[in-house]
């Protein structure tokens, strides 16, 4: 099962800016992407050092550096003295326990997202870290692992698809952002085809693991809650035009993930809505289903015991028992038995109990 | 059941403003219907293209274009090009899982709203996405299906009925919320009428499928609740003037779709309370229930168990049981398990469990 | 019982401002009181229709205009043309759904309360719809019936009782405001006192039908704090001088009944909060009540199914059964069923079960 | 038990500005102290009446006029005339039933506070409603009855303790409304001593009565929630100067009280949560006794059931039950029953239900 | 178990600024350790009384006076006269039950937190108050006890590791408040912990006590709450440069000490969840397994009652029963008692019941 809690502690007492990876080891090496384009070309330098990728192109042109596997702490390091990174922005990129945020800092933007996935076998969702540094023409993204997020992105610069060759390193920043929260509707699609089988199953017939079910869901709605509600507020001091200057162009497309944030903040919040509900009536049916166990004990019991006690009547062993001699006797007593019995059924048959 | 999510992921990877269409496909053609008017004229131009109902009226008018049936991706992208919308605006009107909002673009005003009907036979609300283009005299609106929400507007133009033909562009737009809005009434009308009859016969005699209509009506009023609270931000955004320039004589209809559309978040509000209240009770009567038929089953068993086992004993097969011989031995006996049913009889009857 | 919404979808389709009376028929006819009064002089005119009325006091005096029975929309439709009303308050005053709430019109003030009322037999609270209407110096009012709320306001006026005789017309709103929000107290009161003898008789012996009367007593509340909440806001707004020029004598007063308000609503909050504990409690002794029952059946059966089953042990038909030949078998049967049995009732007694 | 509401409807129909005291008759005589001082000197004089206290010191100082039993109207209203006080703040000295507020008149502060104190034999916290007007250099202090709050005051202004002397008339205020919070928190550390012992015996040992210890400690704090929440807007609008003209020097005392007050209103949240964990835990307890009494009675039934049917069988009064007429059929039987209930009992034992 | 409110009661009718030590007596003696350093010297003396440590050194520097045991008040009086702070300033660091908070002072900032400690074998949250002002040059730590919080930045001065040496007291300031705030980290981690593993051992495993230990983990939830959320003000207002000229410098520290609290704030509340998710489940388990015990009863009643009836009817020792007479009818008895036997348990058996 997923920690809750990043690991945190193992920084304590070091000095503020102190380099530690604080998460699982999750990638074999660092593997480190160089795209430089502009409206007219492109150049793409794949390789396990920063240096070697080192020349620019000529013409202004964006830089997009996209650095896999921050536990190799010498390579973050690396790219932190290059792009003149603050201790605590290395930090934090390397501490994968944070939430999503924004830093201004001097001359550059600091963004921490988290890009969700699910793990396929168990249907959890996992989290992982993207930090994003958005200084001048370049935007230098961080990554715990290798995930195909960016391949649409790539290849649309690759294929001048789109208008993301025509605008600047801001736009790229969005279109990043813009994949990541994408990725949110297909985990938030999953969740609700979830909580939808649950309740059409439900209502037909409640089982046991429901609630454990339940529970899990609801586990996942706190974690994407953990992961989004941070977001729109990282979203909003963009729009308020505190991560820099970002174009007009770009800024209509920051509205839209506004948008689909809070599109999705309602959407959690209608799966909890939802799931509450549901737990509502597990519990009532878990408490009608005692009472129709009950009904039946009762009725059993409530028919038999009264006849039980006439048969044991006439099953004492006393000399002088005058009915017993007597010829119909046996016949009467088990119509008596009958009669009774039969009352007794129909009266919890009006009762409707039964 | 209505799917609680879109099916957004289908546009995963793409760039934004893609024209996809998302949601069901509902509507056999596109429809477009052209209406011009001024305060002495109108015109109607009805036809399944854009560019039949070009030419405008001389004198200065209003144009109000209708497009129903969105999943027609084409027409959409006409309109689009016609009015010159910008890409996502066009994304956001194909895209049928939006919620209400008012964006503000550069000469032009874009709203996304839900108009609900009932589902007659299942009796489920349904929300089909209306969103509505604002350009200087023009109003344009895109439509999932053919409704008759908007008949009662073109009856009133044609009649010149009212004050629509003396007014403004911004006047037609606020008659076509208006429209939307007053729906909602009719939709709460119903709920509470629901409401009220579950009220009615539960406190009569509570069902077994209680919960599950308690359950169906709280899922109604979260999707009520989804559509309405993002409506009134709308609202307000337009009555702070963010939607464009508006009349004064406008304004004042604007407040009242405001007080209209916070009179519907009170009753929603209210009629939660009162699920939350019957829910409470129909727990409770459970509860009571269940107390119920505990009492008889107790009250049954343990007057029936000591006179059983005073039988069970006289049943016994010892040789040497005094009392068996005597003569009024049995009757005595009958009186002693008549005594002991009868006194627990009276305890119970005084404790009132009978 | 009372409706929980209007029936506001008989509009459905109307141009705004179209007059329709929206509510039950109560009052049977409309009758319309005209006071005129100053520091000096006082002239009332009480007639069915406004232009009996026309002739002010020479002197400059106030006007009080009250009209009751508005569902005879003709004069209420007069008092609006008189007065220059527009539509959409003429609307809002015939529509008795409203919420309350302040308007402010172009020369004058429109502000829509609740009166508040107990329904003497069966206790529930009604509501009448009152609209005030400030025009310079001139208040009308439109009620639904003839009350007896506004009785001690003219009798002051007669009487020149208070400064109301030596104020303007602000300070005839804010009395006629105030001796709305007086009632409220009066319902509270009576709440109040059936939740503490709810508590009371509660606490001593918690009857089935405690969760009806929990719950009549909250749909009160629901409907108290609907009338309530918002009038806080119209208060407020006349405070900051949205509602027009008050003078600083009446300010002071404003200020009083805001302090009522925020009192009702403190109170009412108080009562939701009672209610709730109360029903907490409920709910905890319906389960307790359970327990003791169950407790009580099962002791009473683990007592005697023991000792039963050794009488039905010896009431076996066997040819050789060794003990029940011995000739104090049946005693030492006897004192065996009885130590089983003492036994067992000292177990449970040291556990407290009895 | 105190009542949850003033009784403020036997205003209902008066002016505003009505004399009428609302509340209980407490205080036996009206009892007026009016104390003058400055650094040098100080006088005390002690009577019923007013008038009788009248000349004030020569040199600039401060007069305290303290005057105890409100419900002598006659003594207000001199007290109202002679300090000029409005009509409503009249009203609202006299009136017991209002919440703690701060209303800033022409020329002098009105404040009312609510002083807590506990009714000892019962355990229940009653509040006695202060009054306090700032006017210059003096302040005038209202209380329903004589209490013991005042006199450390008193003693350090006749023995010079303290920086009292040395201030002017708005200290005198801030120790006035500091003596009435700190008696706050001696009624918190009961509060907090009871739900402890509720808190230890309960786990120890659940009582059927804890759930009304839970509701009488609920209410408790729904009553200190009252008188505590309004306190801190009249701190905070005194600090904001909105309350007259304060000194800097007593400006960090009032801080200080808004401390306090913060403080008081996080322990009231926190003795919340702790008595709703202590009503989860106790309603868990109830439900797991049950749980254990059924588990007790099924054990029984189902060991003692199965044998008592066998031996039922046998003691059926068939003429050819061959099984009867066996040697050792008796002994079989006999074992068999033990066999079945040793194994019913070692299956429950494994179960852990015995 | 630990307090919940603290003794402030002692103090009641004192006038403010009383110097009286609130809280338990911890510390044996009091420990004064002064530090002072800049970028190439440092200086430690470590004694029992302030005046021995008076010099400070030539060159400007940066003096951290750390004062261990405040229950001695004499010493912190010292200080206090020494540092020349307020009475209230000096109350506040006595009484250890204060909130925390920041004051700002003419001239200095004074600054209250709480420190977190697990204390050992009870595994309970264990708070001491740490007040710390910043004067100039100069910071005073006020601690309960000597903890080992502080050896890790005694350390970096000593060995002059990280910047703390080249910056000036505000940066002290902030790395004593950032070694408290990783210390909760630390808390969280272990609270973490446990709630993983009550969940994991609940799911497989509900036990008896497992509602007491989600109690007590609710309280120390409570009791961090308690500590963390006012810090976050606390924070934020340092930010905002309330607490005097912080250099730009450790300006961003700060900011990131604000994320890791929003950060703590975040997991608390993600534990609440995850705790009251876990008493649902709980509770449902409970009900579920209530179901289980009565299904049971239910079956072997439902079972074997009709049957010993029957053998009850032929136990009658009536003189006219046929059947009795005939060859077979005891096998065929058995045979239909087995039948019914059988058919129930297939009844039972298809209901899943068993």
């Amino acid at each position: 099962m997923r920690k809750l809690t990043g690991r945190v502690s193992k920084k304590r007492g070091l000095p503020p800016g102190a380099l530690v990876h604080v998460g699982d080891k999750k990638a074999e090496n660092a593997k480190i992407l160089v795209i430089d384009y502009n409206e007219n070309n492109y150049n793409i330098c794949d390789s396990e050092g920063l240096a070697e990728c080192r020349s620019p192109m000529e013409k202004p042109s964006v830089r997009w550096v996209d650095i896999v596997g921050i536990d190799r702490v010498e390579v973050v390091a690396e790219a932190g003295s290059v792009y003149n990174l603050h201790p605590l922005v290395m930090e934090d990129i390397l501490n994968t326990s944070q939430r999503p945020k924004l830093d201004d800092w001097d001359g550059y933007t600091f963004i921490v997202l988290k890009a969700l996935h699910f793990d396929e076998p168990g249907g959890e969702i996992t989290a992982e870290q993207v930090s994003l540094v958005l200084r001048e023409d370049t935007v230098i993204s961080f990554q715990e692992i290798q995930g195909d997020d960016f391949l649409p992105i790539i290849d649309r610069i690759i294929n001048n698809h789109g208008r993301i060759r025509k605008l600047g390193a801001d736009y790229l920043l969005y279109t990043i952002i813009d994949s990541i929260v994408d990725n949110y509707f297909v985990i938030l699609e999953r969740l609700g085809d979830r909580i939808e089988s649950l309740e059409d199953e439900f209502l037909s017939d409640p089982q046991k693991d429901t609630i454990h079910r339940i529970h899990s869901l609801k586990r996942e709605m706190i974690f994407l809650r953990k992961s989004v509600w941070p977001l729109r507020e990282v979203i909003s001091r963009l729009e308020r035009g505190e991560g820099g200057p970002f174009e007009n162009t770009t800024m209509v497309y920051l509205r839209d993930i506004h948008d689909h944030i809070v599109q999705i903040i309602d959407t959690v919040e209608l799966f909890r809505d939802m799931l509450s509900g549901i737990l509502d009536i597990y519990l009532t049916s878990v408490n009608n289903r005692l009472n129709e166990v009950m009904k039946l004990l009762t009725v059993i019991t409530t028919i038999f015991i009264p006849i039980s006690f006439i048969a044991g009547v006439y099953g004492m062993n006393f000399r002088f028992m005058p009915e017993t001699e007597w010829r119909w006797a046996y016949f009467a007593v088990i119509g008596l038995m009958a009669a009774i019995g039969l009352s007794m059924f129909a009266y919890f048959k009006r009762k409707r109990w039964i």
